[in-house]
C-alpha cells in the first residue's frame, strides 16, 4: 500500500456527478473505503462470486487503484472480515443493565441481526468445506468464540475457571453458531423462539453439568436468584 | 491407476526377506495396501507432516509406483479419510441390544477409541483453520454426522422429524464433537466422566426442546422408561 496521497490524472480531470467516491483520498481513508465497499458486497452476495473487478466498480476506482491497497482478493476478504469481526464483538457487548439472561437475550439479537446482514457471507464461511475459508478467517471466527465466552465469564463474575465450565460454554457459543447457520440455510424456525431456545439450552446445559463439577451451580444460582428476585 | 498387474523388474530381481510388502500384488490388493500404510501414518502424525514418499516408503514401493495409484498427497488423504469415516460409521452403529442409553454409550466410547487412535489427524482435520481440510473432507465429515443423527433417530423410533428436535439432536452432534476435539487437545478431563457428561447433555438439551416442541416429550420418555424399567 502506498502513503502518498493520489493524485488526479491531470488538472483537467472531471469528477462525474453522482459518483462521489470517485475523489482523492489519503491512503487511509481510500483504504477505509474499499473495505466498505467490500464489506457491502459481501453482505448481499456469497463471498465467492465477489471478485476485485466488483469492488473496484463499487467503490468506483480503476482495478489499478485497487491493487495499490490489496495484493489480491484473498487480502480484501481477510481485511474485510476483521472490519465486520470488530464490528460484531463491539455489538455483542451490550450495556450492562438488567439482568443477565436479559443481556443474554440482547447480544443474541445483535448476534442474529449481524448474522441476517451478511447471510451469504455467514453461510459461505461457516458451512463446512467453505472454499473461502483459510487459516486466517477461522482464526478471526475463533476470536469470537474465544471473546463470546469471554463476556459471558466476566459477566457471570467467574474468578476461577473449571475444565467442565470452560467445555459448556463453549460448547454453547458452537450449538450458537450451528443453529444460527441452520437458521439462515433452512429458515424452518421462528427467530423469537430461537432466541428462547437458545438460552434455554445453556441453562439446561449448565444444570447437567453440575453433576459433574459443582461450580456450575454458583453460576446457576446467580442466574436463577436474578430470575425471581 | 493401472488395472494391468504388476511386474516384477526382470527375472533376475531379489525380494528382500523381511519385506513381505515388496511383492506382486493386483491393482486394487496394492490400491488397499497403500490405503492402509497412509492410515497408519496419519494415526501417527499430523496429516500434514506426511508425504508421498514417506508413505512410499511404508508401503515398501518406489515414489513411480505410488503415483501409478494416486495423483498426488491430497487424493490418497481423501481415500484413506473415505476408509476410516466407513470405519468409523461400522463402528458407531453399535448392536442394537439392551437400553438405548447403553447403545449410547457404546457408541460414544467407539468413537472416542477412534479419535484417539487418529489423534494427530483428528485434530488436524477438525479444528478451525485446518490446512488439510477441503470441501472434499468436510463431505466425509459431514457423512458421520448425518449418520449419527440418522442412527440415533431410527433407534429411537422416530418417524417424523420436528425441525426442533432435528435441530437439537444436530447441536448435540456438534457439542460431542467439539468435546472430542477439546478433550485431545487439553486431556483435563478423565474420558469415563466425558462420556458420562455428553449423555447428560443430550438429556438435558432434549428436555430443554420440550418447551418450544412437545415432540421432543415422546423421545424424553422413551428414554426414561427403560431407565426406570
Amino acid at each position: 500500500m502506498t502513503d502518498v496521497e493520489e493524485t488526479d490524472a491531470g488538472p483537467g480531470t472531471v469528477v462525474p456527478l453522482g459518483r462521489a467516491r470517485r475523489r482523492r483520498m489519503a491512503p487511509a481513508e481510500r483504504r477505509r473505503d474499499l473495505i466498505a465497499a467490500a464489506l457491502e458486497l459481501f453482505s448481499q452476495r456469497d463471498p465467492e462470486l465477489v471478485t476485485v473487478e466488483d469492488i473496484a466498480a463499487h467503490a468506483d476506482v480503476s482495478r489499478a487503484l485497487f491493487y495499490r491497497y490489496f495484493s489480491n482478493i484473498r487480502e480484501i476478504r481477510a481485511a474485510a472480515l476483521r472490519r465486520a469481526v470488530d464490528g460484531l464483538i463491539a455489538r455483542l457487548i451490550v450495556p450492562r443493565t438488567g439482568p443477565l439472561l436479559a443481556q443474554l437475550r440482547a447480544a443474541l439479537n445483535e448476534f442474529l441481526d449481524f448474522a441476517e446482514s451478511y447471510e451469504a457471507s455467514y453461510v459461505t464461511l461457516l458451512r463446512s468445506g467453505s472454499t473461502v475459508a483459510t487459516a486466517e478467517t477461522s482464526a478471526l471466527v475463533d476470536e469470537v468464540r474465544v471473546r463470546a465466552v469471554a463476556e459471558i465469564l466476566d459477566r457471570l463474575g467467574v474468578e476461577e475457571l473449571t475444565p467442565f465450565v470452560s467445555l459448556t460454554l463453549r460448547c454453547w457459543v458452537a450449538v450458537v453458531e450451528g443453529t444460527v447457520l441452520t437458521w439462515l440455510q433452512e429458515r424452518t424456525l421462528p427467530r423469537d423462539e430461537l432466541v428462547s431456545w437458545l438460552i434455554d439450552q445453556l441453562l439446561a446445559m449448565g444444570a447437567a453439568t453440575v453433576a459433574h463439577d459443582p461450580a456450575a451451580q454458583a453460576l446457576l444460582d446467580r442466574v436463577s436468584t436474578e430470575l425471581s428476585g
